[in-house]
């Protein structure tokens, strides 16, 4: 099926009425909005670090979140057990690396994750996929005449190297699956002023993932519900800021319907 | 004093005035959530599980909470601890067993935990208190036909084999503790899509335990409580969804009165 | 420059033209809400308690906030390298003692922290910088017709011996930098119910010493930035408790403007 509002809808009315469970191992900052925006979407979500199940969760879930936003020891060695499950038992599973570059630790981790199970999707920001792209952390300063086209070509040489799909959300987000390029333009600048955002659409990209097997599908499926949400949250009449808006965020995630999507879904590929 | 609206409004009233510490060692997901629904109630939350500290913290504390939802190595060393405490302080707790059943690690523990200490009141959902009962995770799938006599028995059977009272929580909620049956089948739907409104449960369960020495009184005000507040907060003219439910949820748990209670509560004794 | 509105109306847009990278480790129950103020306000939140990126983290962060709520043993190692690391690099940085006294860990690990490195600034409860001045949690018990005089004599107190400033949060708030008294008597008393906001003004104190080197003026915008917040939160049409509240809260943090500080700020120096 091509990509586009159809798709998403379809994708969407699937992932309510199969009730996905989600495993995800990520940050304490981000849980509960995390747990509640899968509930709100329709998803069933599940958090747990402990290497004594991991192997049991991961085979109970439908797909698998990694984020490595606060990786301690203990998480660090979950979220490469739970990688290896994963693989071994072929569960979706979506690596979102938190500010890797910024550090050695999150850059040499999230390439022995990586060495450990090729993610289905890495959903990260711009500067956390250009590092993936090798331009690096450092790199993020673009100035805004040219950023267009070195994002596109950055996005592409990430999902080159990394040899997955790779999402790098912001402004603008861009997708890309190694061939095909996909990019959206919609969502709302609060976004950027609610913390655990980009967690929020890792999340459920694997939401996504549990009833789409094309991961580029599943990635734009998920992007346009969280920037379509965002759009019908930030224009409701009681949002004034970002704690009202996060509120309406996780109200809104939950209310998707195929007019709303075909109205407000921007999406070009290449 | 017989259960009912009166004996729930005599023991919120006290709560308020009493103020009582409840220390919790809870799952990650839901801490803050936790924190605020006992503040707004009117008791005053108290949380670590730091070993070093639980036998102080269960002096000062007036009740305990045990959630078992993100059961890493030291938080259940600090459970166990905990529960040893309370054993030989004399302060009453709550045992919250997620997910009991799922997981080999889980059902261990929660046998552990048990036979450390007796809880006052297990609360749980009906999947983990079905599980306590002996009839297992697996049996969960009841088919709605049959569900409520099922569930009576069920809850009757884990209250006899714990040995404690137990509270089962859903869309109707039973509560036993060996001899008496309450039924509560207020609340509303919108509870199940907000993570941690049962996690919830246990620790306002906790907080009345504080201030009401039968556990089965102390359950059922906690269950009504929450029950009430979720009809109050769903009929609410600006909830439109979970996120503004939760919101609304928290808000209504500091202002019930007794003409709401005797209005709303629906209590069945068998 | 003089403390007042003025002085609080530059370091405010200061800080929001900066946007100060906010390097946290504080406790599990506020890191969301304390993370989503800080981007509220207008400062960018960092957090990881991550020992093997701790260094290069407080290096990137332009101040530091370490909150002892629940000080885990990794959670306390980390905090000490993170001062050490803040003292070696010339970062200020805020200690949130929280519960110091309750516990004798609390107490020895403030000691070690305070050994290890002076905070800028320690912001704590009343019952906390009674317990650095030596009055101890045991002396909380003040009753309200002596308060106010044997508060400023606490908080003189508690500055002289820590030898830093010290910031007491409660109905009134007092500062002190071991010469001068700011006494902020704004406010709400829907502060008290909701969990984390001392936390939450301990973050803020730590965004404005990024701006502001005076650490008493960094403490009077930042309490002053979170009473005229709360002010304006609970005078919101649709605030009706706590949790409408905290939501109104995060909103206000970043509407703050001239006229509003001048009309609502209640500063007096001693």
């Amino acid at each position: 099926m091509a990509l586009g509002a159809q798709q998403i809808w379809d994708d969407y009315q699937r992932l309510r009425q199969t009730v996905p469970l989600v495993h995800s191992l990520t940050n304490t900052v981000v849980q509960a909005f995390t747990a509640n925006a899968l509930l709100a979407l329709g998803a069933s979500p599940l958090m747990s670090e402990v290497s004594e199940e991991i192997d049991e969760l991961v085979e109970m879930a439908s797909a698998l979140n990694l984020n490595i936003g606060t990786p301690t020891a203990p998480a660090r060695a979950a979220m490469l057990q739970a990688a290896r499950a994963a693989r071994r038992l072929g569960r979706p599973f979506v690596l979102d690396p938190v500010a890797v570059g910024a550090t050695r630790l999150r850059s040499e981790f999230v390439a022995e994750l990586r060495a450990a199970a090729t993610p289905t999707v890495i959903r990260g920001n711009q500067a956390e996929i250009a590092t993936l792209a090798g331009v690096g952390w450092q790199g993020r300063g673009v100035d805004a005449g040219s950023a267009a086209p070195d994002l596109e070509n950055t996005v592409r040489e990430a999902a080159r190297q990394a040899g997955t799909t790779v999402v790098a959300t912001g402004e603008t987000d861009y997708l890309c699956d190694g061939s095909r390029l996909a990019i959206l333009s919609n969502g709302h600048p609060l976004l950027a002023k609610v913390t655990g955002t980009g967690c929020v659409v890792s999340a459920i990209t694997a939401a996504f993932l549990a009833v789409q097997p094309d991961p580029l599908a599943a990635g734009v499926a998920a992007v346009s519900t969280m920037n379509v949400a965002a759009e019908l949250a930030a224009a409701h009449p009681q949002v004034d800021g970002p704690g009202s808006f996060q509120v309406r965020l996780v109200d809104m995630l939950g209310k998707l319907d195929r007019a709303l999507l075909e109205d407000r879904l921007t999406l070009e590929l290449k």
